[in-house]
C-alpha cells in the first residue's frame, strides 16, 4: 500500500525526518510518500499557522487521491483540516494526535503529553476534549522549545524535553508519554530508552493505523458528515477547487 | 466604531445581505463594513469549504487591522478560523455561532438550532460541545436548504424552515430559536413574527457583542494562546504572511 | 432604555457604587436605576445570604416591571434568583456571573476568577458547571477579603487582590480575569491598568448585554420554563404575591 | 431521634400527607415533626415559587435547630435552599430529590423520573446535572398534573400518572421510577403494586437517609462551604436574622 | 433483617473486623453475617485481585440468597462484581464505595478520599466517574499502606494515614473524608475524633443503606439490566453455575 | 508474532469462528492462537457471565505469557477483565470494544452500535462513557438475538440484525456500524456488502491494533496502575495464583 504522510508545514527537512520516522515502522509492503504543501508556513506553532497550513494541505490530499494513495496521514499534532480532508478523500485520513491518543489508551491507564510551546496548551486540551480523552490524560507539559529547533536538537533542549517527560511520569502519574509534535518523532527511540514508560510518537502510530484500516478494507464513510464536498465555484487562489 | 463583518464565503450578494442585517441593529455611532475574501468558495456547506474559507478570511482580518477597525465578526455559523483570527487581530473577533449561543442562554432555558444541511449536524454538535452549551440545547434540526437558496428564499423552502422552527418549540421544548446560518439573517423578522419564541440571528447578536466589548474597552488578551503569531517564512500563495 | 440594576444585598453604599460602575459604561440613551431590596442581608457571602436576598430581590423585580424598566440586572456574583426573576419579568434579566463568563470567553482562551471568601469556591465551581464554562476556566482564587471591605478597600487588601490576579495569569495561565464580586466593580480600572490581561467586571458586562438584548428586541421566552409563575395564594410576609 | 420534615409550601393538607408518608417508613425510635413555613406559596411549581419558599423554610430550619431536632428534610423535589439550610443547621439536612436519586441508583441501572408540570423539565435536568446523575437517568416525563391536585387525585389524573410511569419503563428502559413531587408520596404504594419496577418516593428515602446519618453520628461539616453563615445585619422582614 | 456483608478477600481476620464495624452501627433488629469467599486472594490491591475476588464472591451471594438474607454488602472499595451480584440476587446489593459517596454528598460540598496504594488512584477516579461524583470530589490521596497492614496498624502508618486526611482537608478543601478501604473501618472513630470534618466508612454507610432499602421495601429491579442471569451451561470450576 | 485471541466464553465453536475471523485479517507473519478458558459460561450475555468469564480468562492470559505470546485480545464486547489482564501480562492486551471504537472514530463522525440483548444497553453505554466515546456515538440498538444463535444465524435473525444496522444509518445518522458482539465477526463481510457505511468488527480491529503495537515495540507500562499484581496467598480454586 501507499501511505501519503503530509507534513503540513513547508519545512522540507522536517518532511524528510517525518518520512524517515514513518519508514522505520512501516510494514514490508508499505510505501511511504512524505510530502509537504507548496504553500504555507515553515512551522506550525499556533492556530494561525494551523489554519493556513490546513487549507494548503488539502491540495496535497487531492494530489494523493489523484495518485491513488491508500491512506493519508496529517503529521501535525493539532490534526489540522482533518474533517475537511476526510470529506475530500476516498482513502482514509488519520491525524497524529488522535493516533497517539488511541495507542496510548491501549497501554496505559493515564498518559501524559509533552509538547512544544506553552501557548498551545489550551489547543491540546481542546484536542483531548474533542477526542474524549480528557479523563485519561495525566497532564500536558510544555517545553517551550520552538518546533524547528527539534530538527537538530541541542543537548540543553533535549534535557528540557527529557526532564518534562520524567516529571510527567513522576509528578503526574503518566503511564505513557505522548510526544506533542511531529518534529519529535526522531527522538522517540532515545526517549524510550531513557524513560521507564512507553513513549508514543503520533507519526509512527498513524502509520500503523493507516495500515490497519487498509488491511481491514475500512475507508471513511462517504455518507453523512464526511461525504464528498458539494460542487460549487471557488475564486482567486482557490479557483482550482471549482467544480 | 468600525465593525468589519466578514462573510467568509465569496458570495457578494450574501455579503451585502449580511451587511444590511448588521446595519439594522447597529448603534448610531457604529459603522459596518461588510466584506468577503477575494479567494474561496461561493458558499460554506461542509468542513472542506470552511477550511478553505478560514484561511482566506485571515487576509481580510489583516486588511481590517491595517484599516484599524475596532472589531471583526466572522459571519458563518461554524465560526471558521476564530482562534487564528484572534491571534492575528488586536481588535476583538467574534463568531456568530458563539454570539447566538450566548444571547440564547440569556433569554431561554433551552434553545433550539435550525440549520441548513443534515450533513452539518455533527459539526453543530461539536460547536455546542466546544462552547459548553450542549446541556442547554433542546436539539438541532436540519432543513436541507442549500445555503445560497436562502438569499432569495422561495415559499416552499421558507415553509420548511418555519416548520422546523415550530417543531423545535413544540417537540423539543425550545424556548428560543438560533438560526444556524448567516444566510438566514434576513429572515429573522419574519420568523420572529410567526413564532411564539424569540428568534436569534448570530449576525445581529455578534454586532451587539462587538459594540459591547468596544464600549467596555475589552480586547483579546495578547498573552497566552491568542498572542500574535510568531514570525516565520511562508511560501507560495501565502508568502505575503512571511515576517 | 431604562436598566434596573439590583444589588441584592441591602448596602446602600455598595448599591451606589454599583450604579456608578454601571453608568460609566452605559450608552448615551441608557438610564441606570440602581436599587437594592428593602429586606435582607447587608452583604452576600454564603448560600444562606444568597437565599434570603434571592427572595427579597423579587420584590424589586416586580417594582421594576411596574415601572416598565427595559431590563434587570442581578448584581451579585452568585446570580441569585435568576430563574425566578426571568419567570416574573417580561423584560430580560441578566446575572453578572453569566455576563462576565460570556464576555471572558470572547476575548480569552482561558479565564481566571478572583473572588472573595474561600468558602464560596464550591459555589463558583457550581456556576461554571451550570453555565458550561468549567473547561475554559483556568482556575478560581479566593482573597478572603470580606465583601463590605471592598467598598473602601485598604492598601493591603488591594495588594492581596492584585497578587491573586497576577498568580491567576502567571500560574494558572489565565488570559483574562473575571472579578468574582459586584463589590469589585470599582476596582476594574485600577486592576486593568496593572495587569497584562483584560479584567472583566460582571456589572459592566451585564449592562452591555442588557443594552444588546434591548436593541435586538430580544426578551425572555415566556413559554416553557420561564413562563409567568402560576397564580396561587401566598401567606404571611409573602401574601403580596397572591394572585 | 426527631426528624423535622419541612414541606416548603404552605399547604397544611400536603404537610399532613407528607408527615403521614414519613411516619409510615420511620423506624421505631424516630419521631416525625411535619411542618411548613408560615410564609410563602400554597404550592411550588416553578422557580419563582421555589425561591420564595426557599427563603421561608429557613425560619423553620432555625426553629428546628432551637428545638434540637436531629435532622431536617426539605420535602420538595427541587431541593430548595438546601445549601443555605446546611449552613444554618448543625443537624444534617437532606433534600428529597437527592435522596430519591441515591436510592434509585442502588437498585437500578437506569431510573426514570415522572413529575408534574412540563415547565419544570429543565429544572429536573438541572438537578440531575448537579447531582451527577444525568448518565443514569433513563428520561424525565411530565404529567402536567398541578401539584395541589395530587392531594386528592382523581381517577383520570391517576391514570395519566400511571401511564407515564409505564412508558418510562417500556419506552425509556427505566428500571425504577422516581416520583418527582413530594405530593405524590401517598401514591407510592398504589403505583408500586401496579408497576413491574420499584417506585421511589423521595420523602420516604430521605427519612431513611436521615436516620442513617443520625445512627452513624454524621453531621454536615461545618468547615468550608457549609460553615455557619457569617454574622451581619439584616433589614426589613428578615431582620430577625441579624446577628 | 439479616444483612450479609461480604469481605471479598479471604482474610478471616479482616472479615471479622468488618463484621464488628458493621455490628457497631447496625440497628436493633439487624443481624450481621460477615463472610468471605472460600476462594481468592488474601487482600485486594489491584484489578487482578479484584477480578478474581469478584468471581469468587458470587458464590457467597448465592449462598446468602439460599439463606434468604435481606441484603448483601460488598465490602471492598472497588465495588467488585456489583452489577453481577445485582443480577444474581433478589435482595438488594450495595457496594461500600457507592455507599460512602452517597453519604458524603449529604454532608459536605466536597469530599476527599484517602486510600491505600498509589497504583489504585486511576481505579478510584474511575469509580468517581462512573458514579457521577468526580465534580464533588476534592481529591484522592494515597498512603501506600498495604491493605493487610491496616488490620493491626502501627503508629507510623496511622500517622501517615492521619496526615493525608489532614492534607485533604487543608490543601484540597475536603469537607468530609471517605476512607478508601474496608480495612480502615476500624479506624473511623479514632480518625473522626482527630479531624475537624466527618469521616465516612463505607462499611457503616452501606449497612445503613441496606437497612433503609429493606425498611422501604425496595429491591433491585429484576427487569432490564439487573434481571436474573440467563440459564446456560458453565464448565470446569464454575459448573455449579450451570442451569 | 503470535497473538493469543481469547474468547472468554467456553464455546469452542465460537472460539473457532473468532480465530477464523482473526486469521482472515492477520498479516503474513502473524500467527493467531484462538483459545477459550476451560472454565466458565458457554456465552456471555450479562454482567454475571462477564464476571465469571473475566476471572476464568486470566488463566489463559497466564498461559499465553508462559508461551511468550506477543499480544492478547479479549474477544467479548464488554472487554471483561481488561485492566486485570494488563496487570498480569507483559505483552499488550486489547479489548474488542475499545478496538472497534478507536477504528470507528477514524472513519466516521458518528458511529452506531448494533448489539445482541436489550438488557446489555446500559453496559454498552457504560463502555462508551468509560472510553470517552459517548459524544461520537449515534446510538445503540439491540436485536435481542441470543449470542449463541449468531454462530449459525438463521435468515430471520440476520434480517433483524441487518434492519437495525440500516436504522442506525438512516434514523440515527451513523456513518459506521460497530458490531456489538464477537459472535458477529463472521457476518461482517455480508453486512458490509449490504450497507452503505463501513461495518467494524472488534475482533478484526483488535488484531490490527495488536500487530501495530507489536511493530511499534509498545507494551503496557508496568509502572502505575498496570504494574504486576502484588504477590500474596490465594486460596481454594484460585490457589494456583499464590506467589
Amino acid at each position: 500500500m501507499m501511505i501519503q504522510i503530509i507534513n503540513p508545514n513547508t519545512s522540507t527537512e522536517m518532511t524528510r525526518h517525518i518520512g524517515d520516522s514513518a519508514r522505520q515502522v512501516a510494514a514490508a509492503g508499505t510505501e511511504i510518500r512524505a510530502v509537504c504543501p507548496q504553500h504555507g508556513p515553515k512551522s506550525i506553532e499556533c492556530a494561525f499557522d494551523e489554519t493556513i497550513a490546513g487549507a494548503a494541505l488539502l491540495d496535497v490530499i487531492r494530489q494523493g487521491e489523484a495518485d491513488r494513495v491508500d491512506a493519508h496521514i496529517i503529521a501535525c499534532f493539532g490534526d489540522p483540516a482533518l474533517a475537511a480532508a476526510r470529506e475530500l478523500a476516498d482513502a482514509p485520513v488519520i491525524g497524529i494526535a488522535e493516533a497517539a491518543f488511541h495507542m496510548a489508551t491501549l497501554i496505559s491507564a493515564r498518559f501524559g503529553i509533552v509538547t512544544t510551546l506553552s501557548r498551545t496548551l489550551p489547543a491540546s486540551e481542546h484536542l483531548l476534549h474533542q477526542y474524549g480523552c480528557a479523563h485519561v490524560c495525566a497532564g500536558i507539559r510544555a517545553t517551550d522549545i520552538p518546533v524547528l529547533d527539534l530538527e537538530q536538537i541541542d543537548s540543553e533542549s533535549y534535557q528540557r524535553l527529557y526532564r518534562e517527560c520524567q516529571l510527567s511520569v513522576e509528578e503526574d502519574g503518566a503511564g505513557a508519554i505522548v510526544l506533542g509534535c511531529a518534529g519529535m518523532s526522531n527522538l522517540v527511540a532515545q526517549l524510550s530508552a531513557a524513560l521507564p514508560v512507553p513513549v508514543i510518537d503520533g507519526v509512527a502510530a498513524a502509520v500503523k493505523l493507516a495500515e490497519s484500516l487498509n488491511q481491514l478494507g475500512l475507508k471513511t464513510a462517504k455518507t453523512g458528515q464526511y461525504g464528498q464536498p458539494l460542487s460549487k465555484p471557488f475564486t482567486g487562489r482557490y479557483q482550482h477547487w471549482s467544480r
